[in-house]
């Protein structure tokens, strides 16, 4: 067992190198650059325990990074995972993989990052698997005697017992280590984000209302049904296209199918003049028919995938010859952005496909390698086309992996468990990540409407129709309770943008998982006395320890507690303070488990008291660039409040150059206990907004006025 | 990418060697004498390419081993599955884990060793992971241009497309090859198990019922359970113990609880008396508390599981600590085997547990090493402790791997998806495994009357009882019918335990998957002609290759095709020749698909036409030795027909020093139609049978006499 060498990489971040690893790496890949600025204003935070306790071990296979571990510490990150939120105990094997049915820790974006909630975080950063044992192992001469019970008789006997280190098995080469400081576990996330060059900041219309079509759909098809959205009164600003798009696809071309698109810039436009963007389904493996396929041949792994060719996107040829025809064909008549489908590989599905292990790619690295970063590089590589056009994109992505903060994607994935996706938006909180519970069809209209409110108040509200043909209103004896969410979603777009500039600027995420927003030790407490009061959990004197990994935050003020088919009520955590019911006006004491019974209409949300939720009144889709609508911001409560209001111009980056703004608005409560705004600047000029409205004390949303 | 050096190692047989493996390896942990004659007397069989074709590749992280494969090559084998039988297109990743519930190749008893329907046998022998791509991996060079299809329009797209090459990934430090020559599948598979030393010939006892009784039961429950088997007239031979036995389990000790079981000795011998064997459960992790752990200590890896050490039973010194005390506590007073529990370790369940794969073992191995041999060690050392003793064991084991043909243990598992347990009983065979799907509850009554008919029919039949409690008439309205099959299978005694006489002697395994007994190309042609008339499947032209591996045969004559519950009907694949229910009589033309609706109280048995059946009359238990009880030959049909009758003491390895007997019993027709039978010897003396009874031209299985 060795000490390592640190060395102070930013504020508040460590880092060191343990054996010769390959140069490329998740954050070398992402072209990382810190936000040094902002990581020194969060000062220099601190580590629960000397950077000496952390030892690195040499195994004939690997390096095994060794870090204490507390009895109760809980282990959070590690990326999307869909089965629990505490890795405690579990082993994580991080490889990228697709539908991931079994709590490996493969999974379609797996993230060598986790937090603890004795406040710290450790980050490696390499193309290859790791392993992060989170507890589960227990060396010999750590086993204390009376953790050792018996089965047989004794009820406090646990399948795991309490290991007093995390392991770490590093790929053979090494990697590159970050310890990164809290106190928090809020902070670590923050400093990991800000490490990564800040959050994401999407264009406004991302925040919109997305529509995947049938795949086999031609333009007419497709213009039809977009045509649908703005006569039955369903907001919606993406439209996506899927695999049927291609001239061939299965493996690609990247061509627009000439039958099925015989005139696409026409189509765009024509989407476009009607407040649409368009967003193309892709994956990876580019067809011997398409005119991309000569140019990437030499430039691509010697393995083929579904017939298609594997390119190597590490070469920076290789992406310029993609960006070329992207730019060539999809950008220049005004394609908003991707679907990257399919970058992360399969053993789990009916048939295995991806390039194996031992590929060798031009480069120089092997399959391992680029399967664990190619969800990354076609991240960097159309977010990049799309800088270099001045425009911003939004996108959906099937792998990715550490360093991708910054990114302008959305995971999905082919699974469909709802309670699973609900916790997987909350899991991607702690790890740079944005998660969509997509729906797709349902068992219900009572599904259908369950999974239709969460995914409209999650990173990316998307109905994905490519296999089922579902329309929003598929269900029609819900239709309105559909309609209703969705423009909730419209009406909330000012306040997720803010959500979202925070993560941009201050490298706090936008959705949060509860660990992000409460001490752990607090969420025990209160779950232990509610427990007590629920006496069908923790029978047999056995403490259940709930995770509340189905209840998230959304920025600052808003708590979002979904309830899946099935449930008629269910417990609610709500963190210290004063909270109303968001749509029913009913105000509730924090710091304890309330129980809420919503009827199907309602998916409880709760705004805390003082809050200021900056709104507009619903539209058909966000506003256009240059567009400038009214304001509306509504206070909630008795408590006075604040909210710096971020804006630019929600499509350029024009915004990295400082055109942008951060308002101040503040309501104060007079001796009188009247209530009354401001804004910190004497003129307010937004260049989004076109006059700000206030409403003060609200208990709950008011009817927008559009209804 | 090379040739490969290879030797020729026993007829039939080559071997290399790649790289520097370590000398630790499946078979040479388990001592493995290949029967040379018997491989002699198969003659050199035939490979379908020369030893040429097969080629090594190096690479960054191991050796690749490329072997050509056409395209409709069928891969086969590959361990304990349960999801696939045929697993082209699959990628195999052969780690021993526990409850697999995705197809990824982890499983409790993964091997190396694959066999085409071209005609051949690939055998790793080594102590670390290995990953065999089933043409699951296409490289550039070999892409066929008119294999890329489109997706979007073609309906003759296929996820997987026909790879011309296995791709198998050796472990950094190479391993031991072998090419096993077919023809047949079957012949492939032979000789495998010829290479293992031949298979396991289990006491006659093993073949018997077997029932676990509820773990905590005391001494006095576990008898009064047992003498209910005789009050109710339930034949049973074992009684197995599950944890409770144990002063102390998870971790265990080893050694009897005085609380519970007070006088073991009495109770075996009691036990004993009433005609039942007593069966252990343990696992392999060592408590403090045990009088085996200070001598083990020092002996053990440096990590614990549950607590306990995790001894390095690849040492001597450690096995010979572990027998010691087996005998003197367990065997000396009579117990009879062993239940090896959790010998494979699990990152799947609720908890990981298991010493992790950096974990390093006295003897030099590590942790990879010892997990993937760990349930091989425990099989050899306790099957050679018995073997001192001159007795023969028949047990349980959760964990295998190549190299345990000859070894007297049956797998389990915790899953209980009645499919995927009759598939995994046809994989099985394969790869010199056996399996039971051993009944533990039932959701219904038609449950489990379907899971018991089929454990009753399987290489071990028992009721797992250790958690619910239940016994096999807990469903009174179909106790009957429980009662008819475990009493079938007692009647069957004499077929069950010649068809492992064939297995141990020959090396054919007792249950057969389809395409050890047909023709792969016959099964699909019959398949086809017999889908074109099932118009359900195959709807949109597309053929849907069924793998018929939810039927097998039991020894030559028999053919099993099992219900699951919710099944009224299913279709059977009965290969050429003539057949009869078994308990119907009804008759059957072979080489096509029929279909039967048997009723819930009978499973579909099929007996070839000429078939001899050696039965005895259904008893409590199975025969002691020096016990004679009549024998009853039953003659199926209105063929002639010949069986090689084998006999030896049913309980010693006195028959390792040619104390046992082959006898050929002859059934002719006369021209006049007259069916008799004869025995090859003049004057038949079987030391296991006071009497030869013959039946001629049976349809169906007569009455037992003493029912």
């Amino acid at each position: 067992m060795a000490n390592m060498n640190w060395e102070l990489h930013a504020e508040g971040i460590w880092k060191t190198v343990i054996g010769e690893p390959s140069a490329m790496t998740p954050l070398s890949s992402m072209g990382c650059n810190p936000l040094k600025e902002e990581l020194a204003s969060m000062g220099e935070g601190s580590l629960p325990f000397s950077n000496e306790s952390v030892q690195v071990d040499r195994t004939s296979s690997s390096f095994i990074v060794r870090l204490p571990l507390e009895k109760q510490e809980r282990i959070y990150g590690l990326g999307l995972h869909f089965m629990k939120m505490n890795h405690r105990g579990r082993t994580r094997y991080l490889r990228v993989n697709s539908d991931p049915k079994q709590d490996t820790g493969e999974t379609h974006a797996p993230v060598p990052f986790y937090v603890t909630d004795r406040g710290y975080g450790l980050l490696i950063d390499t193309s290859r698997i790791v392993t992060v044992h989170c507890g589960s192992t227990m060396r010999l001469n750590e086993t204390a005697a009376e953790q050792v019970k018996d089965r047989n008789t004794d009820r406090g006997w646990k399948a795991t017992l309490e290991s007093e280190y995390v392991e770490v098995c590093l790929p053979l080469e090494g990697a590159e280590v970050y310890l990164i400081a809290g106190p928090a576990i809020i902070d670590v996330v923050r400093r990991y984000n800000l490490l990564c060059g800040g959050g994401t900041l999407p264009p406004k219309w991302g925040l919109g209302f997305w529509h995947r079509v049938p795949t086999l759909y031609n333009a007419d098809q497709v213009m039809e049904e977009a045509q649908q959205f703005r006569e039955k009164d369903f907001p919606c600003d993406v439209i996506g296209l899927e695999p049927g798009w291609h001239s061939k696809s299965y493996p690609v071309t990247g061509e627009w199918s000439r039958e099925r698109f015989p005139d696409p810039a026409k189509m765009v436009n024509t989407l476009k003049q009607n407040g649409f963007q368009v967003n193309l389904w892709e994956h990876p493996f580019v067809s011997p028919d398409s005119s991309l396929y000569d140019k990437l041949l030499p430039l691509s792994g010697n393995y083929s995938v579904w017939g298609g060719i594997a390119p190597d996107y590490t070469l920076p040829e290789a992406r310029e010859v993609y960006q070329q025809q992207h730019l060539e064909e999809h950008l220049n008549i005004g394609v908003s952005g991707y679907k990257l489908d399919e970058c992360d590989g399969s053993e789990l599905t009916r048939n295995s496909w991806m390039f194996p292990a031992h590929a060798q790619f031009p480069s120089g690295y092997d399959g391992e390698q680029l399967r664990q970063v190619y969800g990354l590089l076609f991240q960097k590589m159309t977010d990049d086309l799309y800088r270099k056009q001045n425009r911003r994109t939004y996108g959906l992505v099937r792998a990715s992996n550490a360093g991708t903060s910054s990114m302008p994607y959305v995971l999905y994935s082919d699974l469909y468990d709802h309670k699973q996706f609900i916790r997987a938006l909350c899991n991607a909180s702690f790890s740079g990540l944005l998660w969509t519970p997509e729906v797709r069809k349902a068992t219900s209209a009572e599904d259908w409407v369950r999974r239709m409110q969460v995914v409209c108040l999650s990173p990316l509200a998307m109905l994905n129709a490519w296999g089922d043909g579902t329309k929003p209103w598929s269900y029609p004896e819900v239709e309105p309770i559909i309609r209703h969410y969705i423009k909730l979603r419209m009406r909330l777009l000012p306040y997720l943008y803010n959500a979202f500039a925070q993560y941009r600027y201050k490298g706090i995420p936008p959705f949060r998982a509860m660990p992000l927003v409460m001490d752990t030790s607090d969420m025990q407490s209160v779950s232990e006395t509610g427990a007590a009061l629920n006496t069908t959990d923790g029978a047999y004197g056995k403490k259940v320890e709930r995770e509340w990994d189905d209840q998230f935050m959304v920025g600052d003020s808003l708590l979002v507690a979904p309830l899946i088919a099935g449930e008629h009520a269910r417990d609610v955590l709500l963190p210290q303070g004063i909270w109303y019911g968001f749509e029913t006006g009913e105000r509730f004491e924090g710091n304890q488990i309330v129980r809420v019974e919503p009827g199907l209409e309602t998916m409880p949300i709760f705004v805390k008291d003082g809050a200021i939720i900056p709104t507009i009144a619903a539209r058909a889709h966000a506003p256009r660039p240059g567009e400038k609508v009214p304001l509306h911001l509504i206070h909630f409560g008795e408590a006075p409040g604040s909210i710096e209001l971020y804006d630019d111009d929600g499509e350029t980056f024009a915004y990295e150059q400082g055109e942008h703004q951060w308002v101040n608005f503040t309501v104060t409560r007079s001796d009188q206990g009247i209530f009354s705004g401001a804004a910190s600047k004497e003129s307010v000029d937004l260049q989004s907004y076109s006059e700000i409205k206030w409403t003060y004390q609200a208990k709950r949303l008011p009817e927008d006025h559009t209804n």
